[in-house]
């Protein structure tokens, strides 16, 4: 199954385009969990049982293992989900952006490290550092575009014969970087403008949406700018909106509840 | 001690201008090597035994580890190189980029378990994802900029306002990002013109300049458009074309060779 086809079915078979940002810090851990052999995992299996069916996909990001050596749980997490919840895609948040040769060593983290459904790549270094992702046809490559952060301006708005950057970025995977019908794009929520550009440049394209919750993002904005014509196209992710929902004895629950309320929101605008 | 004062030492001290990019591919190794628990740095600790005296810094690339699954190989190198090269400094080369609260799990990563002297960061997302990096004021953190792979004017070749984009990136480092005095740039020498424009933008920045060897730069063009007025400023990587001299049990002994020989070449030209 291509990664368009397990999304398309993951939007329909949960009703929903929420996606779970598995990115646990141990110090905001709930202290239940705090004392486990491998905390993180413990965690984030808590958070999927309890939310498996109100999303559809799961994001890790890899910045929260790496940095909390803890890679062992990075890769517990991903042989849970391939386990549990299958029919679930899995974003492996990396952001990658090497020449060839390192780019196929990151592909292989991605793809037979973690066997992830899909990985998030950076653009800035052109088409050669990303093909060897985009060459797994069978993988989705989520490729940033307009970031939700803050800053994200500094480059990505630079104008260059009359488009911005991270239009010329949509242009260049419509045109000549979508080969092999499996790349998506990363445009924050924060940016709901430039969401509608995006959408008009790439009408199909399946686009990965972080920012709402904790960095500020608009629903309503994101469904009315960015969904498709058949009000899917979006996978929106929220992260510390959900997994720290409470820091009790509860968090799976309430983390459960609230990736349930923004299913509800989002599906209320669609 | 800065990374400025910590790389003008090394490269005082060995007269040298050479990086040595341990990148190990466990299918390459000799097969000597190829037996032991940790086969990566096995190799790495003999190529660094035969090489410390002959270069500026190591830059151990992060893929390699990640991609087969030897995370315990890149502690170990990071390790041996802090106790037995404690004045060469060690550029891990992750190329990261991502919002602030994770590119603070990055700068934990590199600084704190792997610490690192100095870190590649990418420069697409903007100044709050390389804030965190750029904040840790004794470490350098090294910014794309022309990338030396064969597609990389795809999007840094774009002119905005009568600048490349690499150009304009230069000029934030120059002119905002540089607050600390700890930012260098990437540039490839496999674009000699690019790294001269780049060194009149920013006459005394410390460039990382991968591409000879395997990927072809010439060095001589190097050293008369990057170097700065005091014929130093470069750190010039070479992976492929060092650490695979020989595939024999002499692999060290050829490595350390091949890296006096791109010394020897380097400062003929000085």
């Amino acid at each position: 199954m291509t990664f368009y086809e397990k999304i398309a079915k993951a939007w329909a078979k949960n009703n929903s385009l929420v996606c779970v940002g598995l990115d646990p810090d141990f110090n905001k851990l709930p202290e239940c969990v705090k004392g486990e052999k491998y905390p993180l995992f413990a965690f984030n299996k808590a958070i999927i049982d309890a939310t498996k069916d109100q999303v559809c996909a799961y994001k890790p990001q890899a910045a929260y293992y790496a940095g909390q050596d803890r890679d062992a749980d990075l890769q517990m997490t991903m042989d849970y989900l391939a386990e549990t919840a299958p029919e679930v895609p899995v974003i492996l948040d990396v952001k990658r952006g090497d020449i060839g040769s390192t780019a196929e060593m990151y592909a292989k983290e991605a793809f037979e490290r973690y066997h992830a459904d899909a990985v998030t790549v950076n653009p800035y270094m052109g088409f050669d550092t990303l093909k060897p992702f985009l060459d797994h046809a069978d993988k989705g490559v989520i490729i940033l575009c307009r970031t939700s952060n803050p800053n994200s301006g500094d480059l990505q708005n630079l104008v260059s014969d009359g488009y911005m950057l991270y239009e010329h970025v949509a242009m260049l995977v419509r045109d000549r970087w979508n080969y092999n019908k499996n790349a998506a794009l990363v445009i924050g929520a924060t940016y709901p403008e430039e969401l509608k550009k995006i959408r008009t440049l790439c009408p199909e394209l399946p686009f990965l949406v972080p920012g709402v919750g904790a960095q500020g993002g608009d629903v309503q904005k994101v469904i009315a700018n960015g969904a498709t014509a058949d009000k899917t196209g979006l996978i929106i992710n929220s992260s510390r909106g959900i997994i720290y929902a409470s820091k009790g004895e509860d968090f799976a629950e309430k983390a459960a509840a609230a990736a349930k309320e923004l299913k509800d929101l989002i599906n209320s605008y669609r």
